[in-house]
């Protein structure tokens, strides 16, 4: 019989300890059983019912409960995050938040899950700080976001720089690590043609390259969405669980994303 | 004859003394005469180069000139901010950066703008620190996404919710104000239908919109992006350059967007 602390000990174990952090468990104790494991990018309260359904004892998450990336409770006088933590004193399932540590072990897990769904593994030339390098066969910025697209099964991305543009080296950054600290770099000491990433301030990356396509070779960028560049991340950590621990139900249950366009007069 | 510190007095008056502050005068002095100001959202080379072209002295400008919303260089290995920065010194231009006074007066002038835009102002019911609320007609949310995008001269938009939700109270916030703290508490104390703002993490608001629908009345957002939301507050702002300085040349030079979307195979 597994606990909750023989999950979390197998998830931190390539992880040197993280002093202050945003990872914790969250309505259950480490002692716990655990027959049933669900994870998810956001543990949103539609993700929490259908945990409920499946009776699930344990839920793995990467972003907060809260809507804020502390898990202190910034919005006190909010019946929302009220009803929401009712929810869950009221459910059986503990939920553990697992962010800082699927970044930072000898692999970042989340990136990882990134490059397996877009099948990018063999072909990382290096790791920076907080990228991939990828070399990828020459194309255009086009044939790529299409690719992109298709394999990660959406229809909408953000982009910067021209669609005919030829590109063949790409840093990978998930999440929030498209602001120009970590962005920027990738272009200025890695030199690729296009970064790939989450999300990140508008005014930054996208100037960066605005400027630089005004006087000089072309680059790019493209924006995938927060969601959309980390879930990938969460389904390969399912697998992950699912190969350590093969007696136990272990479910990935798909957050979605939130966010939709509404371009020239249509939902898309 | 009117002087670069004429402007700059004239752009300040109704803001008490901010201590710390990321306006700036680059490359010029007050003492200089002016003849002709432009005035833009985002100062990248090409409308710096524009602003050659129209002879202009003074142009004042929104954001940062190099990626970071700190002036500081955070980027001292950069070959294209070494560019940019002998481009700028190389030109008679002088460059001021009109961010925190324009935000923090009597009015915010990038809101007053927006509102202006939108033909809202007489639909103000009241201003919160960060936001102005608005009580508009009850409409769907598709129907104030195509209103709000024919008067930006926008055809995408990113949203949250239901298009066919009714809508009429409107909490506008311009530029980064998009974030939890700032956007959340327009739902919490103003019970606000719909926040409209340029940009923020998309963990936050939007999560707290996808968890607030799934056990409650119906709640939107729509997210216009950064450049949208601004640039009008720099249009409202040539005007009022305009109506103080009637004998100058006083021009808007548009940023534009830079950010495309890439939708169900077509650009967009």
């Amino acid at each position: 019989m597994y606990t909750i602390s023989d999950v979390i000990t197998f998830l931190k174990q390539d992880t040197d300890t993280i002093p202050q952090t945003v990872d914790q468990l969250y309505n259950g104790n480490l002692a716990s059983p655990v027959q049933r494991i669900g994870v998810c990018f956001m543990p949103t309260i539609h993700v929490i019912k259908r945990a409920l359904d499946l009776q699930i004892d344990l839920l793995v998450c990467h972003e907060g409960l809260f809507y804020s990336h502390q898990q202190q409770n910034v919005y006190k006088d909010d019946w929302l995050s009220h009803e929401k933590k009712k929810i869950i004193a009221h459910s059986p399932i503990a939920i553990y938040r697992y962010h800082d540590y699927a970044h930072r072990g000898k692999q970042d897990f989340i990136t990882e899950g990134l490059l397996h769904t877009l099948k990018w593994n063999k072909l990382v030339t290096h790791q920076t700080p907080v990228a991939s390098i990828v070399q990828l066969p020459k194309q255009t910025l086009q044939e790529l976001i299409k690719y992109v697209q298709t394999q990660l099964h959406i229809h909408t991305s953000r982009y910067i720089g021209n669609l005919n543009l030829e590109v063949s080296k790409v840093a990978c950054l998930v999440g929030y690590r498209g602001g120009g600290q970590t962005a920027i770099p990738q272009f200025v000491q890695e030199d690729v043609d296009v970064v790939l990433y989450g999300e990140g301030p508008e005014w930054e990356t996208p100037e960066w390259i605005r400027d630089r396509n005004e006087i000089g070779a072309g680059k790019a960028g493209i924006i995938l969405g927060h969601i959309e560049s980390e879930e990938p991340g969460m389904e390969y950590i399912t697998m992950l669980l699912q190969n350590k621990f093969p007696t136990l139900s272990i479910t990935h249950i798909a957050s979605n994303n939130i966010i939709q366009t509404y371009c020239a007069g249509k939902e898309m």
